[in-house]
């Protein structure tokens, strides 16, 4: 048995009648960026501000899915890989459910976030990169990462013991050590036109 | 670096927020049985008829997420528990976006039903069990799946080469042999009252 002698169905309702229904466009918009660059904080402040206005959204975070979908994966290179090919694929999957997908990942490797803009589509996919300086993520270290990455106790954090690969497209940037979250919201509602 | 270091977001919005702006409670109807059982032609058509409710919905069915996110997954007893492993999530996730989430997964293990149904909720979960004897589900074999597997060409394929469980707890139980698609739509959507 293989994956390849499967007939897969034609179903009935399609992206566009579900569309329909809710009156918007299904998107993915996509956070990057460092631990403590701000990504849920905006995911969050976004996906509230998208809802008071009467749009379908759900919000995909990282420490969130590894809670639950993705608690079998670690942070080596190879799974931090198969987390965000996986929430790829979630993204493009709630995206034709016609929802506005909010997702707040730190995403490190170019080819992954650039799996997520393909399978997402063309126009549908607005990629944010925040590009808060290391220095400035280390400071608020909020979950208390980076002091255990200096102390030598953590190995594989973004930016210390991890490679991030700086995003080459991303549609809207944001350093968020010099922007409010409620101008950051508002220049990502302005590039969506919401 | 481990998950659990990690502190997951709050997030603003809620699934009860989500459920009022589209007027209608998440749900999770779980389609399981034997290939050619008629699970995906019953979920297609039970989409079709609550899309025309104007019901919020989406279907994942197993077929078409083995080309995409579970297209690194085979047929062994592992493989099989951890494709719906991760569908009970994605369901999960959808069912808090405020959809309707139809699932058709032959899904031949108790255990992954049961975590799919707990992790939906008391009353938020309807498992339809499509006792469709096997004999009909060879008969009808739409992919030959049943007549490479006699011929010893295929194993793995469930209720021949690998374990069906049966359900101990299904809501609705359809021999499609027995029930036209439409009469066994109409079972389901009044057990789920709508």
């Amino acid at each position: 048995m293989s994956n390849q002698m499967l007939t897969p169905p034609t179903l009935s309702v399609k992206t566009a009648g579900r569309e329909h229904l809710l009156n918007q466009q299904g998107k993915v918009i996509w956070f990057t960026g460092l631990s403590g660059s701000g990504k849920s904080t905006l995911a969050n402040a976004l996906e509230l501000q998208l809802h008071q206005q009467g749009k379908h959204t759900f919000l995909l975070d990282g420490d969130i899915l590894r809670q639950g979908l993705n608690q079998d994966l670690g942070f080596s290179d190879k799974d931090r890989t198969e987390n965000i090919r996986r929430v790829a694929h979630i993204a493009k999957l709630m995206m034709d459910a016609g929802l506005i997908v909010i997702c707040a990942f730190i995403s490190p490797f170019e080819l992954e976030r650039q799996l997520a803009r393909t399978l997402a589509g063309d126009g549908r996919f607005i990629e944010v990169y925040l590009n808060t300086p290391i220095e400035a993520c280390e400071k608020r270290d909020v979950k208390g990462l980076y002091q255990n990455a200096r102390a030598g106790k953590l190995g594989n954090l973004s930016g210390i013991g991890s490679n991030y690969e700086i995003p080459a497209n991303a549609e809207v940037t944001i350093d968020t050590s010099q922007t409010s979250v409620t101008e950051a919201v508002k220049k990502i509602l302005t590039f969506i036109k919401m």
